[in-house]
């Protein structure tokens, strides 16, 4: 990071331009409402600086490429020349340029000094509705001379594993319009685009391989101060027949109705997002703010549009992951949203019973039968991992990697968030309406992914990975199996969740032609090898100890080039006891009662030093067990660091040769985890909310609402005490 | 390979000297006996030459490199200098240089025209006396001048791995001796040397950290020819307390017998062993030629010396490949011993007998029961291969291989040879010395070793290494399976063999508290996955068929580095359907009555294109398979290709950055086989040899001795028929 960056209040500011910070701040700046991102670059920026508008749940493969979400014609391209010079922040100096994010409601400004001309823009992607996005450009001309506005919609899209859309057709009047169709499954997506500029000007349009553009040209006067704002409407045939139109209505419509009500609306919603999610965090302004920045970034990626989707692991900051929905989902994120806005945990949920079919045909495609989730999730269920997921800096060869095969733990996870919702919100009908089913077929998967033995009663769970991906391929990964076990509890406790019904239960189960799978599970439960320990401490997978016990600067020193991938056998940590991320602590923070805390304690200790946190999915474990123990300092550091993450930028850029930058929805909603599950305490016992706080002395007051049962309750935790009150 | 080399009758003669064939021609000029092998260096050769005589059975390690055998201090070592002038091969000029090395009974010439002198010798390492290694050299002096021969024990001994001697002690008289001990068990190795000349010369000794020599200087006259004789004798504190004493005792009293005896003892011993494993192949005359090499190589490492060895994979011509014992020993040299000289046959078993404590170890190591034979076997069944078993070329760090753990098919693979060795011998004393033991412990291991599940009767090998080790931890290895069922079977049936005895067997199970397991073992055998087939053609593991099917050119093309180890994951052919070598035609090799003829052609025609024939097990296995369905062209090719490899050198000489060169015992015993077993066809039919012939085109007649069921027999095939007489 270079320029000067600031966090205010509710602000991320930051001073100057360096062409280079292009693609990470697209991720920090940018703006979201659960159905499109549109990257913080600014208006002048082309698919070299990353500038892009990405859609959530559009997939489509290129060749043999990876698939990946497309990216819509992008509809808010804005460009200056004065005197037929053209402007751009480049040519401003780099003292002369200021970007702001507010986290309150999503809203992106710019500011360039030109010299003859300075510029101010202010964004939105709307949360009122969804399909819109807006930009308002406010220009002071300084001096006499012609100017140029130049808009448009670009079709040269970055993308990258594409291109995804072809046959462009481009319309051009008081409405811009650029329809493009997919390749491979012929899903059209179009962008419109109109303006309403507060001033006379000689307009133009021109297209071209870029896209389309409308060019506002006039001579202007010193002194001037002139406003032009731009609405624009993405829409794709999945959101029905009459995308193309909708579309063209949507942004005259809304320049009908004006900027200003735009905004209003947009903002109003917000506020309600806010109402229900937002944590006051009292005694650390450093803590608040972050927390803001968090609760922005995962609030403005939900799905609210839509009742059965998931968020991807770089949520809808561009292409990186394939867009695909990972485990992060279900035990990162829905916490958060399950506590805040139940719907929307719902939606999470939905996606999993939808896509289910997609996971009896994985587990089938490998040999096992029930529910194999994919590891990276796609529409549908279809998984976007490939056998071939990194690729080595040294031959430049794609590297075989067993994400895709052994990363059996997913359908656990999912078992696992099922029940937390039911047990959190009451809501049975999730159970009713696929829950149940998606449960039973994860615990037929495990059972039939089991390995028995001839000789002996133990089974394991062999050729795995757990959740520290640097280690492929073990047996007995401590987590996979308890997960495992979980989910065949979960499964066995059905019937008890529905003995009030045991008639629709019965018949589900026959339904599934479930019945003889039902009577191995209580044994299969019972014969699931459970954790190693040595010396108290739980052996991640079999073997682990014995593998080089070498501290994490020992294996980073070996690394011959940064972008090494540092897993799998051949990587400089695969070999080692170093792991990417939290793996016992992860089973400890999700079955505390499993262990006491002198256990969690220990296996802090020995793990923690030996982790990289080389993913989002780390800290945030690590913390939740330290709070329990009163490792707080450690807590409040390594909550800072989850909930920083995607204002300042950093975190891995890179895997071997693939790009993996973005935004962090996994440490978003760790820091909420973190603060109210960790430092305030919040959880079910017995179906009530209840908290057992573990303040850092960092922090005075904690407040934050939040429901449970369907009860919209306030928490509040202070050094004195706490309470949980109605709202 | 440079220098013009031929094979005429029974000799290898290269005429002409580079230095930097020095290497690959230690290999192929080879003398051994069985105890030691001779590096088929000139005498004035040094360590930077790989000058060295490796010792059979006696490891060391040093530090924490690779265990590997020890080689003796280098008693025959002679260089000469005329007039104050070094002589040799690289002064005298590349044309004025010759070496042969006569197959018949092992005997080394060389012969160097060094201008004013002219050097020839002729050394063996006595078949008859398995310490003794003797080498007489003629030098015709052309022009007057003063000569000086230095010879003498090297001690500056060449190592891959070393060094490995240390503390030497040296003695220095009629006889020199030097002493020195491993570092790791302090085992004493000592090489003592005297030598007669038949001319009088000024002796002098000099000591120092090459070793001890003795100069004999002598101002000699045109037209002179001298003679000096080197009698040399290697002893280690292995082979009893008087090892220094019987080192000196030895070299004296040949020097009194004199090289012209002690020579003529080695033909004899040689002729004997030639009269009873010599196959006489008329018809084609390379054909017969490098049989003769393939078998000397074989039996001139045969441990003659004691009942209780095996042989390394590159057999005594270094250090290559750790010393180690392979299921080279049981699948592709036994077969030859076993029907030639069946105590030879007996020794290799016999090691696996007295090695089954570290079979037994080693499968505790990875939690199994039973026996768990060493990938590389060295002493005590001491696994001699690491975890990390090449080096990348790339980043020169060590690459995780699973050839230690994976590659279960070793323990099948000796007890099919303890059964193949009973039934074709009839001696039923190997199973009750221990051979039942070792059938029934490996049988208890793949019995641990298998997997089971919780709702399926099916039972798995999982995370396994085939035949072809390119392919790593793969599940349901056809050849794995069928091995691991044959050694269950072979289990079963030693109820049978011992019906006559049945007190005995039951003390036996009982003894190795078996009684449990027996029962398991039927129900195992019947569960265990047969091979899986698509349009006929048997699928090499679970996923081959879903992997890259691309040539063998294709996958060399992709190569960055020349010495690039191909295998696992990272390897460019461990993703491809490319193999090293024979894997589902080794299983159709072993268990001929398994397939149909039509079944072995239509796998030998999908199978060989893709093979790499990257190992000395490869072809041998699919010329026995192609003479089957009267393939005989192929056959003969390959039949060549595997008699050859020792004569023409070649073959892989790297591995990753891990030096590979050194002869090809398995190689050897594949060319016997495929002229005995496949284009003779022998092999026994309830109990009684017969022969089924598949002659090529290019052979005649084939007459070869065996024994079978204690009676020495004599086969011959002609084009027009076919007998077994007695002899």
């Amino acid at each position: 990071m270079t320029g000067e960056t600031e966090l205010e209040n509710w602000t991320l500011k930051k001073t100057g331009w360096q062409a280079g910070d292009a693609a990470e701040d697209g991720n920090r700046f940018l703006c979201a409402n659960g159905y499109m991102g549109l990257r913080g670059t600014v208006e002048e920026a082309g698919k070299e600086q990353f500038a892009a508008v990405t859609l959530a749940g559009v997939y489509d493969q290129f060749e043999d490429r990876w698939r990946e979400p497309v990216n819509a014609p992008y509809p808010l391209y804005a460009a200056l020349s004065f005197d037929g010079e053209s402007l751009s922040p480049d040519s401003a100096g780099s003292g002369n340029h200021e970007t702001e994010l507010d986290y309150r409601s999503g809203i992106y400004r710019r500011d360039t000094d030109f010299g003859p001309v300075r510029l101010r823009t202010k964004r939105f992607v709307s949360m009122a509705a969804h399909h819109l996005l807006s930009d308002c450009l406010e220009i002071e001309v300084r001096q006499a001379g012609t100017l140029e506005i130049r808009t448009g919609i670009r079709t040269d899209i970055w993308d990258i594993n594409g291109p995804h859309l072809f046959g462009f057709r481009i319309e051009s009047g008081e409405t811009l319009l650029c329809r493009g169709e997919t390749g491979e499954k012929h899903i059209s997506v179009a962008s419109a685009q109109c303006a309403a500029a507060d001033f006379a000007a000689e307009e133009t349009f021109e297209t071209n391989d870029k896209g389309v553009f409308r060019i506002l040209r006039r001579k202007a006067g010193a002194g001037e101060k002139l406003t032009a704002v731009l609405y624009a409407a993405v829409y794709t045939s999945l959101d029905g027949a009459e995308w193309k139109e909708a579309a063209e209505a949507e942004c005259l419509q809304a320049k009908a109705k004006g900027y200003a009500a735009c905004l209003r609306e947009h903002e109003d919603a917000w506020e309600k997002i806010r109402n229900c999610s937002e944590v006051l965090l009292e005694g650390n302004e450093q803590g608040a703010l972050a927390l803001r920045a968090s609760q922005y970034h995962l609030n403005s990626i939900a799905p609210r549009h839509a009742g059965n989707m998931s968020i991807p692991a770089r949520g809808l900051s561009g292409q990186t992951y394939k867009g695909a929905i990972f485990w992060d989902s279900e035990i990162f994120l829905l916490p958060m949203f399950m506590y805040t806005q139940p719907e929307i945990a719902r939606s999470l949920l939905n996606y999993r019973i939808e896509t289910l079919p997609g996971a009896l045909e994985k587990a089938a495609e490998y040999g096992y039968r029930g529910a194999f989730y994919a590891w990276e999730s796609q529409e549908g269920g279809k998984e976007g991992c490939t056998n071939f997921n990194v690729v080595d800096v040294f031959t430049h060869r794609p590297v075989r990697t067993y994400f895709r095969d052994r990363q059996i733990h997913i359908s656990g996870d999912i078992a696992y968030a099922m029940r937390s919702y039911y047990e959190t919100t009451g809501d049975r009908s999730l159970l009713e309406q696929g829950g149940a089913a998606v449960i039973l077929e994860c615990a037929r998967f495990y059972l039939s992914r089991a390995n028995a033995h001839a000789d002996r009663e133990e089974v394991d769970f062999a050729d795995v990975i757990g959740p520290d991906e640097y280690h492929e391929r073990v047996t007995n990964n401590a987590f996979t199996n308890r997960i495992a076990c979980s989910c065949i509890d979960s499964a066995l406790r059905l019937q008890e969740d529905f003995q009030d019904r045991p008639e629709w239960f019965a018949a589900l189960l026959k339904e599934r032609q479930f019945e003889a799978d039902w009577h191995l599970l209580p044994a299969l439960r019972d014969r699931i090898r459970g954790p190693k320990k040595k010396n108290g401490i739980i052996e991640q997978f079999d073997g682990y100890f014995d593998l080089e016990d070498c501290s994490l600067d020992t294996v980073r020193g070996r690394l011959r080039d940064p972008r090494e991938y540092w897993g799998g056998d051949h990587g400089v940590a695969g070999t080692t006891q170093i792991i990417k991320q939290a793996d016992v602590i992860t089973l400890m923070a999700l079955f505390p009662e499993d262990f006491s805390d002198g256990e969690v304690d220990a296996n802090w200790a020995y793990y923690e030093p030996r982790t990289e946190h080389g993913s989002s999915l780390s800290a945030c474990m690590y913390a939740l067990t330290a709070c329990r123990t009163g490792r707080t300092d450690e807590a409040w550091e390594l909550f800072l660091r989850t909930a920083m993450i995607d204002v300042t930028g950093g975190g891995k850029q890179w895997a071997g040769e693939i790009y993996i930058g973005g935004t962090h929805p996994a440490s978003n909603g760790g820091a909420w985890m973190i603060a109210a599950l960790g430092f305030a305490g919040l959880r079910m016992v017995h179906g009530e909310p209840e908290l057992h706080p573990h303040l850092p002395r960092q922090i005075s007051r904690l407040v934050f609402p939040f429901t449970a049962k369907g009860k919209k309750l306030m928490a509040e935790v202070t050094r004195e005490g706490h309470s949980i009150t109605e709202r």
